[in-house]
């Protein structure tokens, strides 16, 4: 724990001793976890989530001390472990260890808590598990303002999740370095976030998000089966449109056709429902009570 | 260090205090690198390498000490860190810990060097980079009876290193869950390895080795700009294969055409040539006097 502000720490990082009952602890202490320094080295050089991202990931929002959509992430998790044919996670467990370190964190606004398993030691046959809390960056002026937002081709066809399973479309996996290089691309032209378009031209999501948007009356989201994530928030969103007369659903769409669309967001679980300003350049229409409900609505679920 | 053997490490880690000179050192001491406890925890659970696969690696084959084409090596490490915006390894400082870590190793017939460069842990600006030395597991059998091997779909298009850099494709990075992935997929269709095919239907690379086939009297590899890596062991055995009487050459080809070839082989730094007994479930052609002579002469360039 670090990042002490009188005495409440500001960080915390907890250890699983049996991230997966289908696989041995790591001690035989009785202690289903352990709190550690998240400055002090955690990981051998040898556990495969650092030397291959061989692993996943789940980062969830906490609202005044409650993990938000902590079931739908949990389902999730244990989707990305079967993908990846890693042992099962033990949702008690996790469960446990995430509400200690949303217990132990500082109280603060918004605060997030991430979950990462891997496959640990190569041979050894224990995965590595463990959880991270921590206070959330602002994202209040995001929410407002909007983000310039550039299509960038996945290079994956809209159905490899079907054709080609083993490339883990659709999985949470620690294997992000292209997340994060398409965060890169798009800062070179000029913008702050990316929507993939597959191969064959269909929208899919962000490298960190998911696409909603607004035609008319109709909440809206790239179909299933497109080897996206199976979006958290997004599916939070949908409930609160529905509940607020909204019809929602799902559609393959081109990003041709994003571009008609009434007003258009990247959500998450942590930065929550960021409009889409501008578009490969050209400026979007944003839609800015209906952006304040929408965040309002998320915030208040973690109330 | 461990598994002590007479006092003499069979695995030896050293961490760089300065991977890149562009970026500022660990410490202050003056040490360019120090050894390391590979049982230990090396990096903590904030490190971009862990939490994304964002780095980058080499593993390069040593013989009686010496570190086969470890110029290559390290100019795919620069060429892997540039296609990340990683900070440049300052070669000077890599080859200095590798002959290092190399020479701390108890003496084996084969044993091998892994270099990792992580981007550090998030707004830090320092990387992560480790090299470590192991004995490595014994190959004679595999070189001489081969591999059964079977292509899949690695979803991309031949030309995506052109059209959409921001995939990576041609960088070792990581990111290497689907590596992983496809060998089990490999293994539930009774084979061990895997020759990946483009989406357009170019054979590429296998997870973690080059492909080289035999056509008569021409060594033939998948051409260049396929989003494939640029092999090392492919290199050094064209370069064996013209001394000895063979043309050599890239070309693009399909899985049909590959199954017409005289032999074929899945090369890589450590295991070395492996022949293709087997390709998606048909039984292929083994060159065996060839695969002994290449396999000859990569472990004599280790001496």
């Amino acid at each position: 724990m670090t990042g002490q502000n009188g005495g409440v720490p500001t960080q915390v990082l907890i250890v699983l001793n049996q991230p997966s009952s289908d696989a041995p602890p790591h001690s035989s202490m009785a202690a289903p976890f352990a709190f550690f320094d998240p400055a002090a080295p955690l990981l051998t050089a040898l556990d495969l989530g650092a030397t291959r991202g061989d692993g996943i990931f789940e980062t969830i929002s906490v609202g005044n001390g409650r993990p938000q959509a902590l079931e739908h992430h949990l389902r999730r998790f244990i989707h990305s472990a079967a993908a990846l044919e890693l042992p099962t996670p033990d949702v008690d467990a996790w469960r446990s260890a995430i509400l200690a370190a949303v217990g132990e964190l500082e109280p603060a606004d918004e605060s997030s808590v991430k979950t990462v398993l891997t496959r640990g030691v190569e041979g050894d046959g224990r995965p590595t598990g463990w959880v991270f809390a921590t206070h959330s960056p602002d994202y209040s002026r995001v929410r407002v303002e909007g983000l310039r937002v550039v299509t960038l081709d996945r290079g994956y066809r809209h159905d490899v999740e079907r054709t080609s399973p083993w490339l883990l479309a659709g999985a949470k996996t620690l294997s992000y370095a292209i997340n994060r290089s398409v965060l890169r691309e798009a800062a070179r032209r000029g913008a702050d976030d990316v929507i993939f378009v597959s191969s064959d031209g269909f929208v899919l999501e962000g490298p960190s998000s998911s696409v909603v948007y607004r035609v008319g009356n109709r909440m809206l989201t790239p179909g299933t089966g497109l080897g996206i994530l199976d979006g958290t928030t997004q599916a939070s969103i949908f409930r609160y449109a529905e509940s607020v007369g909204f019809e929602t659903g799902f559609e393959q769409l081109s990003p041709e056709k994003l571009r008609l669309a009434d007003a258009a967001w990247l959500v998450s679980s942590v930065r929550l429902a960021a409009p889409v300003r501008e578009l490969d350049g050209a400026t979007f229409r944003v839609d800015r009570e209906l952006s304040a409900s929408i965040n309002a609505h998320l915030q208040s679920l973690r109330d």
